[in-house]
């Protein structure tokens, strides 16, 4: 381990994040809010703080894999642990177990929420809170698609052409150039998005705070009632539309600017992504029109903006669908597993992955028929490599095994199974709100500490794709000798 | 395909149910129960059905592993069809949906109910009810351990002396060989159980059915309340004991037998089952005392009891654990998918794949830690090969997978979501009681035909490893030129 630049990364990105505070300082001092100068103190600490770390000055400039894991994981954990101070100072939230909460949930763009009123806080912490959506859904961006895959850790990297390979010291330059890349898409996704939302009629603070939500497929927003509380039809489409732009792959919109538009529909991930997205909103209209909504086209609309919200693990609600029949519950609790496509702002298991799985398990299925024939799994046409598939296979255990460890801590909290089983579930697959206590009306707050503490890995494990968190775990990733 | 040769197995295999059969009938002419022209009649009908079916004359008499495949899957729902006939037959169950789910429940020794009322049904029926499960699970440790390793898909073979190799055409002598000893292991078991019970102060008549019961890990008893209706401890004790010695790999029984007593604790998989059946009664005695018992030693003995019979998957309560803290629902939720050990009698998943999973997931990790070294996943001392790892990783996708489709279906019933949940995880894993309406007091009676119907094959797809009901499903199965 290469502590010296582990230390000088995180020092930077702290300095990074006391700079992403000043357009939130900015909001709070235009509405002239009592949250002013928690932002101020805490922009002084973060920026001492990542000076001081930033100082150390490491032996070699050379980062291996262990520690591009390190700095992703205790980066994550470091920067929610700072960007909870706000929420604390301002007294919004005087519990440091429950800032700390909040602050997970929207850089791992989750969602998931510890506040039971919302609507009568300070503006600058309501920005605050959807803004670390933003710069979480970022960093997810720069993380999976350009860090990961350079760390030779890319089953998933599809983005080959951009990512450089695993070439250990020469990172820097070259995840430079993708992240920029990555950068300007999402930035115009966003500007897009916010205009999409003034022009409907939203409030320019709304729409950004909704906006901010939709691209991080964070789900934050500044009404109780989330979405839901406009009861605006045209709201609803746009952030529809942009949940599910959001849950796709960036790399395809990078083809697009190249001038592969085509890429984006002959993606295999992507067709098996749409078809989810089609099949999940015929079934869920079909059970709800008539038992739950008079209407067939309010049904469409609810089903539509519930499943696109559920599987691109964004969030938000416009109906409680905890009061929906059991099959569309089934079915929504099916989708938190799926999570939007690879290199999207989307949390959980990916889309890709389950299509793998898929083949795979196909595969096994025909050799056995054909014992002599060779079958590999195939993605987009070329042969996934069979240590890439076992690394892929192993990631459904590591799933199921995190969260089933964090579901027996939680249940000692005595709250119903299903309320205990979905709240792990929509927090490690960064979805926000589950089923039981935890639906889209409700909220985390009646968790003990302990459970708030489990619960908030969840978050940051899920949002890593679970192997960096699992790594700080295993002795020898610590040990400063390189084999 | 060999048309000939599956037909002729199947026959054989109809003819062997039909005098099966015989020792019930005799229970319940002893009786003089009601019910003794249903067997008469049920056993006239299997019989002519196996000679007529079994008369083909096959042109080659080569088994390759499809066929092997096909004559397991298409076996197991052909006896459970037959075996349903003396519930309609005698009136006790006159939908053949319901008695078809019973015989399935019976014959994949999960032991599920549609029963509301079982005490006062007639002996020879209860009989015949219970030993299905005997028949059950002895076909399953000869599928296990003979069968499917003979086929080359015994991923999970660990009795490698005693299983012939992937030889096709030669198949049955040495799965004859095999068989033999399995079949003594399991009456001596029996035997053992039956005298037990006995001198601890059973009637005949229960202690068979119960030891039909525990050796099967089936779980029928012929109480409404399960084992629970004795309160007695001895007996107790002695079913837990012998569910936890059914859920153990009879392989091992077969060393101890040839001396090698030692072996069994040296086995990496008996010591991982040992380990979490220790480690779960320890938490469910702490969680339920003094919340559900006030003395320590009840707590101790009813979670036990419970702990064993669901880790086995037998299913058998002598308490209510549906009202049991959230804690102990969840770990026994868990265990619902350990499911004791490969070459035992129980369903499930297996201690021995998880085992494998975690270990695969673990190497994973330091693969990234140590890009260089090379890892192999081993097992009591020996590495697996990576096609077989490969083979029991994508079973964690299949029977999820499996799960998945089961669950969304049953839930069109609009159940409750642990009732639908639970309802497939203890049908698919041959437990038996789920959670909610399918919890130990409640029974399968509630849902609809469809339902009931998914759940009969979701037992058998569970009983038989997932792999030859899917294997059904992919046309080129059905070819009948081998490539």
């Amino acid at each position: 381990m290469n502590f010296g630049m582990v230390s000088k990364s995180l020092g930077i990105l702290l300095i990074c994040e006391a700079i992403a505070m000043v357009p939130t300082l900015i909001v709070a001092i235009l509405y002239k809010g009592s949250d002013i100068l928690a932002f101020v103190y805490t922009i002084l600490i973060i920026f001492t703080s990542g000076l001081l770390i930033a100082s150390v000055k490491p032996k070699s400039k050379n980062i291996y894999a262990r520690d591009g894991f390190a700095i992703v994981a205790i980066g994550w954990v470091l920067i929610s642990f700072f960007g909870s101070l706000p929420f604390v100072f301002s007294g919004v939230i005087p519990s440091f177990v429950d800032s700390f909460f909040e602050a997970s949930s929207g850089f791992t763009t989750t969602g998931a929420s510890i506040l039971t009123e919302i609507e009568g806080l300070p503006k600058g912490i309501l920005f605050w809170r959807s803004f670390t959506h933003w710069v979480g859904g970022m960093g997810v961006l720069v993380m999976t698609l350009a860090i990961l895959p350079s760390l030779g850790a890319g089953s998933l990297q599809i983005m080959k052409a951009e990512s450089p390979g695993p070439n250990p010291g020469k990172l820097v330059p070259k995840v430079g150039h993708t992240a920029k890349i990555l950068y300007g898409i999402y930035l115009l996704i966003t500007i897009i998005e916010v205009i999409a939302l003034k022009i409907a009629g939203m409030s320019l603070y709304d729409a950004l705070i909704h906006t901010f939500g939709t691209v991080g497929t964070g789900g934050f927003s500044n009404k109780n009632l989330s979405v839901g509380a406009y009861n605006n039809t045209s709201y609803e489409i746009i952030i529809t539309f942009f949940m599910l732009v959001c849950g796709t792959n960036f790399a395809l919109y990078y083809q697009a600017l190249k001038g592969n538009i085509k890429e984006i529909f002959k993606d295999q991930e992507f067709k098996f992504y749409v078809r989810m997205v089609f099949i999940a909103i015929t079934l869920i209209t079909l059970n709800i029109y008539g038992s739950v909504f008079e209407n067939l086209s309010e049904a469409l609309r609810r089903s539509s903006f519930q499943v696109a919200s559920i599987i691109t693990t964004t969030g938000y609600a416009t109906a409680d669908f905890n009061q929906w029949p059991v099959f569309s519950k089934i079915i929504l609790l099916s989708l938190m597993f799926f999570g939007g496509c690879a290199g999207s702002t989307g949390g959980s298991i990916k889309h890709i992955r389950i299509l793998l799985f898929y083949r795979a398990m196909k595969r096994q299925l025909l050799k056995i028929i054909h014992p002599g024939a060779v079958y590999t799994v195939k993605f987009n046409g070329k042969s996934i490599d069979e240590d890439a598939l076992m690394d892929i296979l192993s990631f459904l255990f590591m799933y199921i095994f995190v969260l089933l460890i964090a579901v027996i801590i939680i249940s000692l909290d005595g709250k119903d199974m299903m309320t205990s089983i979905s709240a792990v579930v929509a927090t490690i697959g960064n979805i926000g709100p589950g089923f039981g206590m935890v639906g889209p009306v409700g909220n985390y707050a009646a968790f003990s500490h302990m459970s708030k503490m489990v619960l908030s890995l969840c978050m940051i494990i899920g949002r890593l794709e679970i192997y960096p968190i699992l790594l700080l775990t295993i002795p020898s990733f610590w040990k400063k000798v390189n084999i």
